[in-house]
């Protein structure tokens, strides 16, 4: 499956992950030009990394099970170990050979211990397209526009690409359109995805340090493709008052390549302008999304259908605001943790990040290739996320399939 | 301080702690009775806990920072600990004396590693006075009688007990009662505390196996205080419709004594009675709370308070009502994770778990001891929990001061 993205993963993108495979049964820390996946402890051992830092041990920390350590370096210590790659890449490739296995045997790992998790909603396509669904009107409430929303998500259930997702059990109205008819118990009825993009922090802001937005890529190690699974009908039934929490907890699925701020610089693009002035800390004068091609592929019976090609260029809010805003009240980031930004959405209807938006809350069923109609995700359903930018950077893909949900049983 | 509370460690407590001294400066496991506190590494190492266990190496698990791993053994593993610790104070006292130090002479640091934060809300009078002081009349919403509402909190930002508190900034209404006026940016208005008991996870529970109410004591290793200091200034201007972040992410103290569920069980009492049903999973035979008597003290200018005095039996969800409502989408739990009740409350102006509803949301000030009025908290207030339950056993205090606003300057 992953190697029908080679292109992605072109000289100028230097993604890091963490692989094992039959050969290398230890989880350890990679890369990966085209199909190409470099260990990169092997790769520091041919001295190819030598003099890069006076940080002792890179090959060390390419060793362990989680990109964390070496997440925490300095930039300039990730652009020097970059450059190296690249060079050795082009000018002395055959050095590379006894550190390469092929994409297709290779089992991804998780790229980073994730400590916490959020999750912010800066779309403004995505909030006017869900009030339309819901409400029939678009509306976008005031203090949207004065800081992004964002609640808090579950760590543990954050999984690699190619987890299967088992639909969840839990309670939820009988009637989604009348709450008065009361709960009932059960498998999850409307199951949707979300198409997400997240930076996982690299440098720790500690606590008490309050990041301005203009500074907040110097924590920012690198981006993911997120899908942020949700169960619309057990989410709509806890909503109020404290936000989101069994809708989403079973499961959110992150691409394994952890594509690095230098390979996205050249694709940064001004945020769209705003209606509204925004307070001190979150004013970036330079305040910047990056062209990526994100799409949503279905995949039912083995056919394939795209249901969604957006650009994150679309953001209103910006990751580097979401880090501010998230860092303002004292609230440190570690090494490691993920900030999501929400679903990615645009205004055309083929630029729907959910299947609410895309489907209008399972009204108006999208036709699949297969002959059959997509209204919320069935059993087996596979979901792909891809994201490309121009010239040999990307994603790859996040991908997740729909298992059935458990039967109850009392688990001891 | 801490050695105020000595009658809370008889010997039918035997908490489980971390602790570090000059002597000892390596953060270890411990346990306390009275005021001395035992090293657990130096009680294995007089095999007094020889035989216990198939498991190897218990002195090496206390011997690490945290309780994680002692924490996911199996309880009849901890019940052979509890009693041979209790047995060699009563009847060989002497064995102990090297691996003791008094309270006063060490550094508690947090109990185990927190994987996720967890923060219900399971009172329903607490549901009650907040509704009576926001809109003046005591509403519960339908949806609290069907599960327990609850958000995923910080993770990183729980401190131990005595760990100050930075007033913290962010963007709020500039009139809480009118808030078409507008958002303000700066130091918190209206800093609060929640009086919560939370459970530490032992054995985990896996992502998809879904805990039964009455089986989920199996799963908790034991109990801590909790405050969930909130700025409810920034928590109202957030909360729709993705609940809390700022406005609790700066800071959660917890109390350093993690108090075993088998010290609790002999204060086991039944829960409230309940005017709805409840689905299967959370439908408990013998649904049970704690009979924890918990006290709140305000300390302003050297001069203690008492604010509040309720008692933990009044929880209408218990902890494994939520441990069962937290698992039944396939979330699972991690050993350490933090599960706390939210805030703790009676019916009566003494029983009032947080000052939004003891002030009546600040329009009706408490009077202290030292002269002044409380509305809200104050730079250099001091708020301190304690618990206790009867014959000796406690949970000592959870204490934090609160330290003026940093002056908002970026960070880089």
């Amino acid at each position: 499956m992953s190697s029908a993205f080679a292109a992605h993963f072109g000289i100028n993108n230097i993604p890091y992950g963490v692989a094992s495979s039959s050969k290398r049964p230890t989880p350890q820390c990679v890369t990966r030009i085209e199909n190409d996946v470099i260990f990169l402890t092997e790769l520091s051992s041919k001295g190819i990394l030598d003099g890069i830092t006076d940080y002792e041990g890179l090959g060390k920390i390419f060793y362990e099970g989680s990109l964390n350590a070496f997440a925490a370096l300095p930039k300039d210590i990730h652009a020097r170990v970059r450059s190296a790659i690249q060079a050795t890449y082009r000018e002395a490739r055959g050095k590379l050979n006894e550190c390469v296995e092929h994409i297709d045997n290779v089992q991804m790992h998780l790229p980073v211990q994730i400590g916490d998790f959020s999750d912010f909603s800066g779309s403004i396509n995505h909030m006017g397209n869900m009030s339309e669904v819901i409400t029939g009107k678009r509306t976008i409430g005031p203090m949207f526009h004065k800081f992004p929303p964002v609640y808090a998500g579950r760590s543990s259930s954050i999984y690699t690409s190619g987890t299967p997702v088992t639909r969840p059990l839990g309670q939820s109205f009988e009637d989604f359109t009348a709450p008065e008819k009361g709960i009932i118990f059960g498998p999850c009825q409307i199951l949707d995805y979300e198409l997400e993009v997240g930076a996982i922090i690299g440098r720790p802001v500690e606590p008490g340090s309050m990041l301005h937005a203009k500074d907040a890529d110097e924590r920012i190690f690198g981006v993911v493709l997120v899908n942020d699974w949700s169960a619309r009908d057990i989410q709509v039934c806890e909503m109020t008052p404290l936000g989101p929490f069994n809708g989403k907890n079973f499961a959110t699925t992150i691409s394994p390549w952890i594509i690095t701020l230098e390979a996205l610089k050249p694709y940064e693009v001004p945020a769209p302008t705003r209606s509204v002035g925004v307070t001190e800390f979150l004013d970036d004068p330079n305040s910047a999304n990056y062209k990526i091609d994100l799409e949503v592929e279905v995949i039912r019976n083995g056919r394939s259908t795209k249901v969604c090609n957006v650009n994150f260029d679309t953001m209103h809010w910006t990751l580097r605001q979401m880090l501010a805003h998230h860092t303002i009240g004292g609230c440190g980031l570690r090494t490691g943790d993920l900030i999501a930004t929400g679903t990615v959405s645009g205004v055309g209807e083929k630029e729907h990040g959910c299947l609410m938006e895309l489907t209008k809350g399972g009204r108006k069923p999208f036709a699949l290739t297969d002959g059959s109609e997509l209204s919320f995700l069935e059993d087996g359903d596979i979901v792909q996320f891809t994201g490309a930018l121009d010239d040999g950077v990307g994603f790859g893909e996040c991908i997740g399939q729909v298992r059935p949900a458990s039967k109850y049983s009392r688990s001891n």
